[in-house]
């Protein structure tokens, strides 16, 4: 099967989690190591999926399978030149222009940042109030709550409801901010703009960040909203639709005052957070809508094939306007079944920490090749149960 | 003189400090601006250097005119594939084990980030005890103070001598650690080692960050000191000596211990804040000894040139080890000459905001085509005034 996916295996290194940590033998306490600030003892790091040495069938991290718009690429090694010896410019100014201009925004509404990581902690950081806890779903992103802990930001998860949709009248109550990623995280699936409305209603004069990192694939975007709201953050990523996970940039919509807290945090924390490489490979990628248009296509096409190809097998799969889907067998744990593909050279994610979604397996969409090298594993699997 | 440095200044823009920032006209305060965190309210970020959109001869922020190695740039070049759609590595791996075996360190004593600037906020954040101030002189690198205000860390400044050195006597008494820049920042003076190790022996449980961004261009590195102190962090850059601000990448050198706190923040900020163009072009960059170590000899010969030139028509300079110069005329203002350059299109900087420093000019270390420029603008204006 890996032959025929054209992957080379050979050599194939042990899979780990994690290259080795600096982390002493102890547990680490104020005593044994008083050189830590006493908010470090309490983390609980955010832990992304496993980024493997060898090639693999790679469904774990929701890449895209397509990579990025070779206009990308080519900007990328044209800013590989004698410049790359002075500071870029630190308000990516010309990335935000082209990121204005694919919205039909002002300037002076995007901030752009170091992927869209960062530039969620900056927003955690600078547009939640921590007089009433922020609120976001027990089941989303896994950095939610690490922004918080770093931030000594309160919050409280609320519930997804049974068939794991988002019930925004649960969030009418007091807040420091509200936090859905649209599509949800994990889940895939969407929120309805009604619904955002109505958040954006209900918290008027608090920060409500909706993460979009994946509406590309088939949500509907918050963005049209901005013009009413001006307590609306839209967040979201060229690591996806945009085939850049490796460039590291992400950013974010809004009106003109969150902007500036954004950059208030920014250029307290690291004036130049976006290379030269990223500032030249993002402004191409978002000129070349046509790519991107094109590789979502085929993604949804895709997704539209896994998804009933595994029903066909017995899984039960949730409705994704994502580029991953969330699916489960009855009869087979997810546990055993990652095990399984790994076996298989296949890797996928679950996550059994999280009593609610332990027993599923997330899946990124991958080529059609890709899917169909899942798709007969898991055939053959069953069968031999 | 343009013409003569074989630069292009047609279509000059008016050069200015900033972008247009995202800023409104009111002074924001917690009614008018409910989104934001109330502790974004007071920060005062830190303002970088001018980065113009147009070629100047630009001594203003400390970078290298002679560019990178040209393996990095190889590298950079190299990196734009289409692997650029999959996550970069989290932990950096190769580029700690080039940084480890530079320096004859183990990888778990090498931290990783988004250019020093990222290195220091995480080390601020994460190994300063906020139980007592931490320590830092009054003059030096302007992003010290800002830190603390963004992480609510105390802090106070120590005075430099009025020649502006270090006197390490001064910060023998109860802190939350200790910053220094080696060499200074602003002032481009040396700390001797022996005084690095008098600090690191009066804070035996304190964290003592040592700042080497400039150190390659004539101070000793504290990296000797590591094996008998894990107190000791040393922060160093690839913007500088290796020519690279353009790319984004910084590093720390200590103890485990502190290279775990580094992470545990790290990894609760943001997993991945290197690129793949940033990991491969550091990693190709820090192999290429010979190539920084002739761009450094370059630096420091223009160096004696220019404070030779410098003194020789009235200026007083302070002994630098950087690749800038703090340089001060006894009848005319820093900004009377700044001005004065910038109208023969010569950026520097200065300070008017640092009372000790307000009338001293900081400028880079260009070529010695650019040092000359520089000197022969400075005595024309001399010998007109």
């Amino acid at each position: 099967m890996a032959a025929a996916l054209g992957l080379d295996l050979a050599g194939l290194d042990k899979p780990r989690q994690r290259a080795p940590a600096a982390k002493p033998a102890h547990h680490p306490t104020a005593e044994s190591v008083p050189y830590w600030n006493r908010r470090v003892f309490d983390l609980d790091p955010y832990i992304p999926g496993e980024q493997p040495k060898r090639p693999l069938v790679k469904l774990n991290t929701n890449e895209s399978p397509y990579g990025p718009s070779p206009r990308a690429l080519a900007a990328i090694k044209a800013s590989a030149n004698d410049d790359m010896r002075l500071y870029p410019d630190p308000t990516a100014l010309k990335l935000r222009q082209a990121i204005a201009a694919q919205f039909g925004l002002a300037v002076e509404q995007v901030f752009a940042g170091n992927g869209s990581d960062e530039v969620l902690a900056h927003a955690f950081r600078a547009l939640l109030r921590d007089d009433a806890p922020a609120l976001f779903p027990d089941i989303t992103y896994g950095f939610y709550p690490v922004y918080c802990a770093l931030f000594d930001q309160p919050f409280e998860t609320v519930p997804l409801r049974s068939d794991f949709t988002i019930n925004v009248r649960d969030y009418d109550r007091e807040s420091g901010g509200v936090v859905l990623a649209n599509p949800n995280a994990q889940t895939g699936i969407a929120l309805p703009l009604d619904d955002v409305k109505a958040l954006l209603a209900m918290h008027p004069n608090r920060t409500v960040i909706v993460d979009e990192a994946y509406v590309d694939f088939g949500a509907q975007s918050a963005v049209s909203l901005l013009r009413d709201h001006p307590n609306l953050l839209v967040v979201r990523t060229f690591s996806k639709s945009s085939g850049l996970a490796g460039l590291r940039v992400g950013y974010a919509l809004g009106s003109p005052l969150l902007i500036e807290g954004l950059v208030r945090v920014k250029d307290s924390f690291n004036s130049y957070p976006l290379s030269r490489a990223a500032l030249d490979g993002a402004a191409a990628s978002i000129a070349d809508n046509a790519w991107m248009a094109q590789t979502v296509a085929r993604i949804q096409s895709s997704r539209a094939a896994l998804v009933a190809g595994l029903e066909k097998i017995g899984f039960e799969v949730l409705p994704s306007a994502a580029n991953f889907i969330l699916a489960r067998h009855p009869q087979h744990s997810a546990g055993e079944l990652a095990a399984f593909l790994r076996g298989r050279d296949i890797i996928v994610r679950h996550f059994p920490n999280q009593e609610r979604i332990k027993d599923w397996l997330r899946i990124t969409i991958g080529t059609d090749g890709q899917c169909q090298a899942l798709l007969d594993a898991l055939a053959d699997h069953l069968k031999s149960a």
